[in-house]
Order: C-alpha cells, then sequence, then structure tokens
C-alpha cells in the first residue's frame, strides 16, 4: 500500500494515502477485468463482469473528482493487499480447467476484490465526513454503494447458476 | 493464496483449498493481532481487538474441526492477499506517530482484515451447503457472523471515539 510513510501526521494526510491507495487499487482492477471476463464461461457471470469493468472506470472518474475537490492531483501508491487479491485471481485463470469449477472461482476471487473495495470505500466515506469534506464522502458513498450491489449480485449468480452447476 | 494449482479439478478441490487458504490466514491474523493491541491507544480499540484475539482461536479451532469433518488432515497454504492486507496494517505500527491518527489507521487496517474473512467465510458456506457439508456450514456460519460483527463493532468505534478525536 504504501499507506504508511512517515509522511503521515494528520487525519488529512492519512485519509490523502488512503485515496490514492484505492486508485491504484482500482487501476489495477481495471486490467484484470479484461482478463476475467474473457475467461468467464457463464454468460451471466460475463455479462456481470462487463457491466462492473464500465462502472469500475466511473468509479476511477469519481476518484480523480476527489482528489481534485481536495486541490490535489491524483496519484496511486502502491498497494500489496490489492495486488495479492489479484494475483490470485490470476491464478485461477490458468489452473483450472472444468469451467464450471472456472465460473465459481471466479465469482469467489471477483468477491474478494469487491470487498477490499467495500471496506476502503467505507473507511474513506467515514474520514470524509469526519473531515468536513461532504463533497467528497457523497461523491464516494455512490461508488461504495455500487461495490455493495456487485457484491450481492455475485453472491446472487453463485447461489443460483455457476455453483449448483459445478455440484451436479 | 497458491489456492488455485493444476491439482484443483472438482468444487471439493476447491473447496478444501479455500479451506487451507482461510486456515493459513486465521494463523497469521491471530500473530499480527497481538501486535495491533500493543499498538492501540484508545482503551475501547484495544478491548475490542483483544477480545477478537481470543474469537480468532476458536475460530482456527473451528477450521480444524471443519477440516476432519472433510477427513482431512488441517494444512495452510499460503495467501499473498492477507500477507498484504497485514503487511499494510504492520507498516501503521511503526510510521505514525499521532496516537489518534495511529487509532484510526488500526481500525481501518483491522477492517480490511475482517472484510476478507467475510467474503472467504461467504463463499465456504455457500460451497459447503452446495456440497451437501451441511456440518461445515453450521460450523463456518458461526464465525462469518462473528467476523460481521467484529466489523460493526469496528465501524462503530470509529464513527463514536476514535476519529472523531482525531479530526478535532
Amino acid at each position: 500500500m504504501g499507506l504508511f510513510s512517515k509522511e503521515i501526521r494528520t487525519m488529512e494526510d492519512l485519509h490523502l494515502h488512503l485515496l490514492q491507495d484505492i486508485y491504484y487499487a482500482e487501476k489495477q482492477i481495471l486490467k484484470s477485468l479484461d482478463d476475467m471476463v474473457e475467461n468467464a464461461t457463464n454468460r451471466k457471470l460475463s455479462a456481470a463482469l462487463k457491466s462492473h469493468r464500465t462502472e469500475t472506470e466511473t468509479q476511477i472518474s469519481r476518484l480523480e473528482q476527489a482528489f481534485e475537490l481536495l486541490g490535489q492531483k491524483p496519484k496511486g501508491t502502491t498497494c500489496p493487499a490489492i495486488d495479492g487479491i489479484l494475483k490470485e485471481a490470476k491464478e485461477i485463470l490458468g489452473d483450472v480447467e472444468d469451467k464450471a469449477v472456472l465460473d465459481a472461482a471466479l465469482i469467489a476471487a471477483s468477491q474478494a476484490v469487491e470487498h477490499y473495495e467495500i471496506t476502503r470505500y467505507g473507511t474513506l466515506v467515514a474520514w470524509s465526513k469526519q473531515l468536513g469534506n461532504t463533497a467528497v464522502a457523497t461523491l464516494l458513498a455512490t461508488t461504495l454503494e455500487e461495490e455493495k450491489e456487485a457484491d450481492r449480485k455475485l453472491s446472487a449468480l453463485a447461489e443460483q447458476t455457476v455453483n449448483v452447476k459445478a455440484a451436479e
């Protein structure tokens, strides 16, 4: 993450660093979504991942607006957490042969990504409010709701289609 | 994670590997909780982390019961995701000087850990049900609820005490 370097002295610094962390994370997620879409065999899963790719682009531009509102230039900072989560996701693509098992693994990997985003945006919204950055809080709360909804959709997909087939 | 090696052919294989992943993760979390308790300055935060440490020990023994129910020996497999999340958490301990800022950073790091556990246990419960392992599903559903409750407690702490002070 590089989140917690020695320059972090105030809540404002901490807030800015977390914003840089999730900015880096979203850009990495965007890249990996292309691979995931390509590897999903279930049509509903493929469509869900594709629509989340579009959503991710909007979320990145919301982060750029947040930087602007704070008078800062958009900048990312390496985040080992998302790198690890995505490394696991990537490993699936080449290593599971059965298509139904692969889809189940892809859903699990995508949900791990969503939960990382949920926790980071949750923290950012709370801190933005506490620091009086209402506009930033509102902007990121929209993204937070989208991430929760994406996670719910993936859970429903896992229960209704992919895993049931896989377990047959 | 080493989760998705080439031996993963069936949903049963995938399920077992995810169990090994979270078993490794819980053991790493247990170690890092000691450092976190030591570094928290807010009394409520310190107490919450301490109580979660005890809970984590119980969760590890539940995982061992789950392995047993599946006729398997408990075994962990390296998980880069939790390693990354905990690396970030560790960086806080030495790099933020202000106590209120440090507490806020500790809460954020703990919530990232909780969300990783929530997504993994959520997936494990779903797959256990689909594979007909009701006893394993029930066991891990108890842990899932504990993790969700731990996350809720941390959110409340962030809003009620630590961050408010930090933002003053």
